[in-house]
């Protein structure tokens, strides 16, 4: 097969650990199914803002876009959370969203069997949940011009939430397109009532969704999903929204599922490039201890293969091998109900390369 | 004692049947705390528009500017839904909002032993969650400026989010007043780490927080704010938020209650004067059967006897009697476990001002 340049951005806390067990299973598959990799390293967030002086290094950028797919870790912590705005990591994350035009995130929010208790939802509540958020990323108050003035009333702070029909475009069709290939059923989720960007929005979405007659199409209110998602989350599929209620809502889901350190994400430009990452933070408490759950990084390469290389073979052995290992009753510290027993991130790492 | 004036404004869908109840409620403490009350009806929200043409009628607003406290039912329904912005009830909320100066809406989360089985989430999780939201409502992105234009890839659309730090600050003030009264702990939401107007925001919690040394305070991002409600409900006490997020959390935290159906508010502005609601919208599916549960509404009143009246001795009654209803076994058809033995909206009055 052709080499796949992976740009490999491990970041802060327990970003390198995990990154590290994912990197074995890539090499795994390199054996077991003939795929062939190349890995380049860059340094990004609070390791980069100290070793470079910035989060993203014009470097680490140059790496990611000459590569097929970017494998990132997690970054940031408290040593920098009080840095001024340049020299913080999420300034590096908004940074590399925007400059590899990744207008779209995909985060699967599903229950694993091994954590079915794991929720603070009834399970009968819970069952057959199994949806995905797609969230605008690169567009609205996230990207808008952000300001400080001197209004009537003393000092005032501006964002600016902006969109227009081409960047909702893109993103409705891709989630209508999710959903073909799933349970048909997309909730397009705005605030309509109030906001001028959700009347765009909405009228955007339904200028397209007769394109789409499989698909049954829902309007949902921001504030009457986030009580929808508590209520009947197994009834959702398809979400799709804009960058601000994205984060909200994909970190609800999240957790609702009980199983927030399983989780994996993409974040999609046009084209098959991809960014791949774990949705769990940087961990800053427990990093380097060798104690972090592989799991949700390993399962990001499995969607990079999916997403990204189309390497189904691959991305299903990897997805049965974390299955079975769990059913096996192995556990990190995370997810283990005797704590005595948890094994660390490597042990777990190796236990899945040698399950596929 | 001297007379209150009440401007009630019933609205659509059930929000007269659950008026009327609570009505009663006020009459029957009059008769047993000797207090007096005057009401004047408004029109407002869809029956407004059919009416008058408009969702807030001047009349309406002289109404409400010459009483001591609003009672509001409920606004909106299907009818109006796709009414241009003008002529839409939700935009008759908004108006009232800003014309009152109503900065703040608070909103108790509160768990009923009747309903404890209700939540979704598991009982222990839930156990002893008792939460106030407190949102700002008269600025932010609700109230900036909004409008299309033609930008370089085709038409767009602009919302525009403000804070001036005088907004900021009387409703944090009014939030650490809250938390004094209560377990002495406040969460305030941001997403500082991507907004100017969230950075404002915190900066000026900041500079509050030593005014109020015996709260404790601790900065919760948006996203994660969305996630512990899940994960931990009963570790907050008072949250105070700007007026989208609020929209959001506010509404997510209610659900998780599992109690919706009876969960009060209020909106409040400088000094006593306040907008009691029921936090229900005006469920247009049941209106006119008399089935609703006239509970919130019932609540509403006890929260306007506290928070505008001082009425402490009347709003214990209230609140008293309404549990003795509930812990009788009486239910309406929203909260009943068998259906058949519901009784309706009157019924429900009646047995509640019997009980005062
Ligand atoms: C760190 C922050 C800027 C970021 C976001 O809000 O997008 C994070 O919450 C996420 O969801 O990836
Ligand atoms: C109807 C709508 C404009 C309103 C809001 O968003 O404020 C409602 O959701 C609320 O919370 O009172």
């Amino acid at each position: 097969a052709d080499v796949k340049k992976i740009a490999v951005i491990a970041g802060d806390g327990i970003g390198p650990e995990v990154v590290a067990e994912a990197i074995k299973v890539m090499k795994k598959t390199e054996e077991v199914f003939g795929y062939r990799f190349e890995f380049e390293h860059g340094l990004f967030g609070g390791i980069a803002i100290d070793e470079k002086g910035t989060p993203l290094p014009e470097e680490t950028l140059e790496i990611c876009k000459k590569s097929d797919a970017v494998l990132l870790g997690a970054v940031g912590g408290p040593k920098w959370d009080n840095n001024p705005k340049e020299l913080r990591p999420e300034t590096g994350l908004l940074g590399i969203r925007k400059a590899l035009g990744l207008f779209s995130n995909i985060r699967p929010a599903v229950i694993f069997d091994c954590l079915k208790d794991a929720s603070t939802l009834k399970p009968e509540v819970l069952e057959g949940t199994d949806l995905i958020v797609v969230r605008e990323l690169t567009g609205g108050i996230y990207f808008g011009e952000k300001f400080r003035r001197e209004g009537e009333n003393g000092q005032e702070a501006v964002d600016t939430c902006v969109y227009n029909v081409a960047e909702v475009e893109r993103i409705v069709r891709q989630a209508f397109d999710i959903a073909r290939t799933r349970r048909k059923k997309l909730a397009s989720v705005d605030k309509a009532n109030v906001l001028e960007t959700s009347r765009l929005w909405r009228e955007t979405v339904n200028r397209i969704a007769p394109d789409y007659p499989d698909v049954e199409l829902e309007h949902v209110l921001v504030d009457n999903c986030a009580m929808q998602l508590l209520r009947r989350p197994s009834s959702f599929d398809v979400i799709v929204t804009e960058n601000m209620f994205g984060d909200i809502l994909s970190d609800e889901a999240a957790m609702l599922t009980g199983s927030i350190g399983m989780l994996s994400s993409a974040s999609l430009g046009e084209g098959a490039f991809g960014l791949y990452e774990p949705v769990h933070g940087s961990a800053p408490d427990i990093a380097g201890q060798g104690i972090a759950n592989p799991v949700a990084t390993i399962l990001s390469v499995a969607l990079m293969y999916r997403l990204t290389f189309g390497y189904h073979d691959a991305a299903e052995a990897i997805e049965r091998a974390v299955k079975e290992v769990l059913d096996a009753g192995h556990r990190t510290g995370d997810i283990a109900v005797d704590k005595s027993k948890a094994i660390g991130t490597s042990a777990m790492g190796e236990l899945i390369v040698n399950a596929i």
